[in-house]
């Protein structure tokens, strides 16, 4: 019988559990889990700050009914042993140490919310948005204030930005690069989003550093570039980073990114031994570098094929192209593959074009644009990065890109693609084609 | 200096005219249309009858402009000499006739609407929706009467009876066949939608043919199966027929579909004619059997393709998965590739598996339910159909999966696509792979 430990409960612990169950039907199964509850859902945080979802206890949950499967939470693991093929585990409640025999084991740790070595950054009401306890403490602070900054323009940021203007809160975001979500979209894409904040009160304050943190026990300001912003409460949304200590002790190969090193069955440098979602290194199929992906989604399928394989199946991981969707005051921002940017890096010279559609024909009331900018190989035309902007399906739009990436599509094929269309739902030219052409007329 | 002619000015005429002004920049472009006015929109024609356009003349739109492109409307093309390759025309205006020499034509003749030959068809009150001035005349019939009775639950036929109801008449919609939209979707699929309509009070009836219309004048009742309904309005959405007088006269080839026969360039039996949109015949890339098309976005594909090939360049026409979408009272429907029924007949024994996946997780309000059903080869597993129902993504999904059945893939891969997740958007897990993951299990 074969023994699969699993050390963490989020969506790749979570998909490497019923995958396992699945692939192995008499497997015992372990679950290690530091939380004292099973699942909770990071993702819905900044909106229950914001107030769409009324109680934040909501983003947690029970286990699944998984059979067989042993869910310990609050259980750490705190040693892993790779020769004896064995994890040292200890009850957060009990203090009971126990060590668990594993035929594979699978490292699906998580990440941890980063925090610039800054000074102040220990100060009281400086959060960060990962787990349930900080966002109940973020909704706890906002009676406390009427000046937040929020520290990054990511995705959380920038939901987080607009959950705490939601509230009321005079809110000022800032971000070292020089636009919004720069790692899903060109400057020139970030400008509707941008203005869509400003247009809501909120202070927008990109190409600006974090200097410090002022305060005395708690927060009192923020200093940003040159300026010093006061803020009663301070958001660090400034991206996550691989939890990896365990890995790290226990000699197990980290990649360049510091997450830990896999082949593309997910397997680490230690027999038997598979990591997956943000604890992982990824990979982009377009650039071929070694990336961080730290998506829910990207975690969920790397869980599936590390745990099948850790099971005895035979599943390889293709990579991610890091497709990721935001949203804000009702525009959806999602992208795919490379921006401008990251395609220069590794030697690109993208070709690049940018369509502004009409959701709707003309005659139809109701319209919203919807904005599109490809960027594809200069040789072959070979789609490599798409980002969408719009109020209806926009996700959508980005997860077609995706595919299409990933089956070497070229913008001459796009312009092609089969679609539907009724005047209630989109116009007769799909707004991916429209900027497929725009692409192949600047050819 | 090429001569191209057009015959006919809609979605296909139109796009043939964009492409061959792009094509051969020198051409001379000469478009015939028999309308008054350049360009209309049929498919908004319900929904300026319900209201939702306040305004029928909005779906009338001038000719867009295209550099030396000559477009005659109210001219009517009565003969084609394919020997001497000239057209005979006809203004409608002054009766003044012309001969237009041309090195490639353009068939782009659209299709008219069918009424079955039936007792009664020709009485007063009886409309069908295919152009402005039918439009017209059902808006202006609305305050005659408050019974309506649509024959035919295809797309327009869903379309108009929404509407009609929306305007407070009583409406029966009465289809032949078992299920409404028969031609997308499977009957256990049709069912959410059908509920919807009788929800909102309109008479759904299925499987009964309509027998005879009664009245003197105008319209009384219509005898559909065994039953006799009241109507001071009948609507004939019993579908189109290819519009092929003029290619028959000119001993054109038509298919066993009734529409012109063509090739892989879209070229007909003649030298240099070409045929395009609803008056062509189509085929199906999965069953590979002969089908007519006759959507907006098919005419649009095929008046690309015919019209380059028509200025000298080369483009081939893959066929259509008929990529269709539809909606009422705020469920989209939308299908593309074979319905179970088709697939059948057609020699496969198609797997299928359905998923009834809400739109946000359950932790975030306003989560709406997404029906998919998909088919697949039992042998191989490639996709050869996908229906889906929602308020939302519903036409974008069916548009990824006309993609994955044109790349050829299967159920397993479809499981493993790359998506995006943010709660106001989407649940963690994509329908799509939701779908597909129940394929999988029923293997």
């Amino acid at each position: 019988m074969r023994r699969i430990v699993i050390i963490g409960f989020e969506s790749a612990g979570l998909t490497a559990a019923s995958a396992a169950r699945m692939v192995d039907r008499t497997a015992e199964i372990t679950v290690i889990e530091r939380r004292p509850y099973a699942i909770y859902h990071p993702c819905g945080i900044p909106f229950a700050i914001g107030g769409e979802i009324k109680n934040i206890q909501k983003l947690i949950e029970p286990a699944p009914a998984l059979p067989n499967v042993d869910v310990r939470t609050a259980t750490e693991a705190t040693v892993i042993d790779t020769s004896k093929k064995v994890v040292e585990v200890s009850s957060l409640k009990t203090s009971k140490r126990e060590t668990l025999e594993y035929d594979s084991l699978i490292l699906a740790t998580g990440s941890y919310a980063f925090k610039p070595p800054i000074p102040g950054i220990e100060l009281e009401g400086v959060h960060v948005v990962k787990t349930v306890e900080d966002g109940q403490a973020i909704i706890e602070a906002l009676e406390r204030t009427k000046n937040a900054v929020v520290v990054g323009a990511g995705p959380i940021g920038i939901e987080t930005s607009a959950a705490l203007r939601k509230r009321g809160l005079n809110v000022s975001v800032v971000e070292m690069l020089p636009s919004v979500l720069p790692g899903m979209l060109d400057p020139d894409m970030a400008d509707p989003l941008t203005q869509r904040l400003r247009d809501k009160g909120i202070q927008v304050l990109c190409g600006r550093s974090l200097k410090e943190i002022r305060g005395e026990g708690n927060v009192k300001s923020v200093v940003a570039g040159e300026e010093e912003l006061p803020a009663g409460l301070v958001i660090i949304a400034a991206g996550v980073k691989p939890e990896v200590k365990l890995a790290k002790e226990a000699d197990i190969e980290l990649g360049e990114t510091g997450g830990v090193k896999v082949d593309d069955h997910l397997r680490t440098s230690a027999p038997d031994v598979y990591a997956a979602g943000d604890c992982a290194e990824n990979f982009c199929p377009i650039t071929k570098q070694p990336v961080l992906s730290q998506l829910a989604t990207t975690a969920i399928r790397m869980g599936w094929v590390a745990s099948t394989n850790a099971a005895g199946g035979d599943e390889t991981y293709a990579g991610t192209l890091n497709t990721v969707v935001t949203c804000a005051y009702g525009l959806v921002v999602a992208s795919t593959g490379v921006t401008t940017q990251v395609a220069k890096k590794a030697g690109f010279a993208p070709i690049s074009a940018r369509a502004r559609v009409m959701s709707r024909p003309r005659y139809y009331p109701g319209a919203e644009p919807i904005i599109i900018k490809l960027l594809a190989k200069s040789d072959g035309h070979n789609l490599i990065g798409g980002q969408v902007l719009g109020t209806e399906g926009a996700a959508e739009r980005a997860n077609l890109l995706a595919l299409a990436i990933q089956k070497g599509m070229t913008a001459e094929e796009l312009a092609k693609i089969e679609y539907c269309h009724a005047p209630p739902v989109n116009d007769a030219i799909e707004p991916l084609v429209v900027a497929a052409e725009a692409m192949l007329r600047r050819l």
